[in-house]
């Protein structure tokens, strides 16, 4: 029997500055992506823990007892700043989970059953429940964020192990995040934008890219250095010009401004070795129809962003998206800039997603 | 009938890199096309000076004694520092070229005859012929040499009006010229580098481009001007490869760094605006069989120039050309770093260009 439920979504996240210079400490721009994940929590009279996470073929459940035992003689959980290595061990061996095991389906579980039963070790800093009945969606207040976001941290250590901390908080807070030499600082004002992410599936290795980037730089250090420092200005007047656009709202020289940075950047990480064939044909059929785009991320493949602008019809980015198809890749259109994690009335949540979660 | 005949040629010129950047006060390397320009001279029992120029379908003479008239009253044309304003007005009168005109003959004419008469009133500094008989082609001295630079300065001045003196001083010395600040040097010890040099017959303005990246750098300065130091240092490292080339000899790796450097400035020029989906064009094409291709110039179109490896296989580099052919653009296969002005034997001169040559 269904007792209570509760629906909860949260951002996903791209890279629109910075990527690969943030490494050598220059600014970056983390941006919430608005292709969000949705949770559907549901308390139930079994004695059961049940997950079942659709997208990654995995559905389990743990009796609740089993669970608690494992928090018999464990240390307090109350930091949130380390993971509780006794803890992860503990999951480790009970899943049957090894310590080489990085699939996501394996990460996903850990991350899970550590975050549950530290929830449930802190029963006194429960969060809240946001939404009022007229609502339709809610967000918490600033500490019960920065619980959830110190908890999604944990996760990424789980299934990073050395994580940043930018994705969490994006996550959490939504917007845009100006991240450099390990702050995160969320943009107080932020407009929402039109992008389109597209995924060019040509696979590539973040670490690869990362280390040759940085062989390119110890052996051309006067010519690359200099780009790290355009690309961290590009950063910057980025910065400037959402808040701009945020506070005295948008206009076409604020598109264009946005446009004139996005191909910039995206000649500067053609320079840092991480373009790929496959996004100089994104730039190339966007450009086509006077669209910008760039690589977000780690690049040598993998994801593009290209800026919408509001007035966009509809059938041109339609043939943009069929050509780009026509290429292999797999298109959204979505928006950055997008609110962080967000509790929903179930009617406020749209059909299509309803019925997925619903089916589980 | 024809008493005495010489020939001469002189090769063209291409920037390497440092175009644009170059009128920011960065370095800039011009070298020398082995694609050369032919002139036979010869002298006649006429009473005329005659000029034949059959590429731009200029076939003009005068009488000598009206020629030298225009030289009564003039002033010394020693120094050939400045051009003789007075002389310049006495030859567009003469030759009906009126101040307005700018067309490619009557600049032709006006130069050849400034030439003509500032040699002629210099008799004093004639040039002598280096040939020896033994020789098939031979340089002058380096007092003879600067001569000719100063000479082919004031034809500079009369066709281009402000000229930076780079044209002038590759088609003397030939080799590789590092520009900065107004100062020419040429570079001791260089290689002869093969190249493809592609026309992609894309028409543009000098003017428009040079003032475009103006415009980019005051609209993004902190933006710009990191890229124009990168470029800087693209042309300084290129300098000091090229030497090492010279003294060391060539090697795999060498090559690899010229050819890291063409695609960084490349993409730097795409940075600066003045890239064209005809060279994106020319640098896909050539990549696709691991050549490497930059814009030289002005850029917006123009030409390209493609870096061969001494080991290149002729059919692909004749792949290549057929290829870059089915998009309009017209290819010379030439080499760069090729000697300035030089007397050539008549044996010497290839059949094809004497045939030509011979045919006026």
């Amino acid at each position: 029997m269904h007792t209570r439920e509760c629906f909860v979504s949260a951002p996903g996240k791209a890279i629109l500055h910075g990527e690969h210079a943030v490494v050598h400490g220059k600014v970056a721009l983390a941006v919430s992506l608005n292709l969000r994940t949705y949770l559907r929590l549901q308390s139930t009279s079994s004695c059961k823990v049940c997950i079942n996470l659709p997208n990654i073929d995995t559905f389990l459940s743990w009796e609740i007892t089993a669970l608690q035992r494992l928090l018999v003689g464990c240390k307090e959980l109350g930091d949130l700043k380390e993971l509780d290595a006794d803890l992860l061990k503990r999951l480790r061996e009970f899943t049957g989970i090894s310590d080489g095991s990085t699939d996501t389906r394996s990460m996903a579980v850990l991350a899970f059953l550590y975050i549950y039963l530290s929830v449930f070790a802190e029963a006194e800093e429960n969060i809240s429940s946001p939404l009022t009945p007229q609502q339709e969606s809610a967000r918490w207040s600033k500490e019960e964020m920065e619980l959830i976001n110190r908890w999604a941290l944990m996760g990424e250590k789980i299934i990073h192990g050395n994580p940043s901390g930018v994705d969490n908080a994006v996550g959490t807070w939504g917007g845009i995040l100006r991240y450099h030499a390990g702050n995160i600082t969320p943009l107080s004002r932020v407009p929402v934008l039109r992008i389109l992410l597209t995924n060019t599936k040509v696979p590539r290795s973040t670490k690869v890219l990362v280390s040759g980037v940085k062989d390119k730089i110890n052996k051309f250090p006067s010519v690359m250095n200099p780009v790290l420092e355009s690309v961290n200005a590009v950063s910057c007047t980025c910065e400037h010009t959402l808040t701009e656009m945020a506070t005295h709202g948008p206009s076409a020289e604020h598109y264009t401004v946005l446009e004139e940075l996005i191909d910039i950047n995206q000649h500067h990480l053609n320079v840092m070795g991480v373009g790929h064939s496959s996004l100089d044909t994104l730039c190339r059929v966007t450009l086509a129809r006077g669209l910008h785009s760039k690589l977000t991320g780690a690049g040598g493949g993998g994801c593009g962003i290209t800026l919408l602008r509001p007035e966009m019809d509809a059938s041109v980015i339609q043939s943009t998206i069929e050509e780009l198809k026509g290429y292999g890749f797999e298109c959204w259109e979505t928006s950055i800039g997008a609110p962080g994690v967000q509790m929903h009335s179930p009617t406020a949540v749209k059909q299509g997603i309803l019925k997925i979660l619903n089916s589980y």
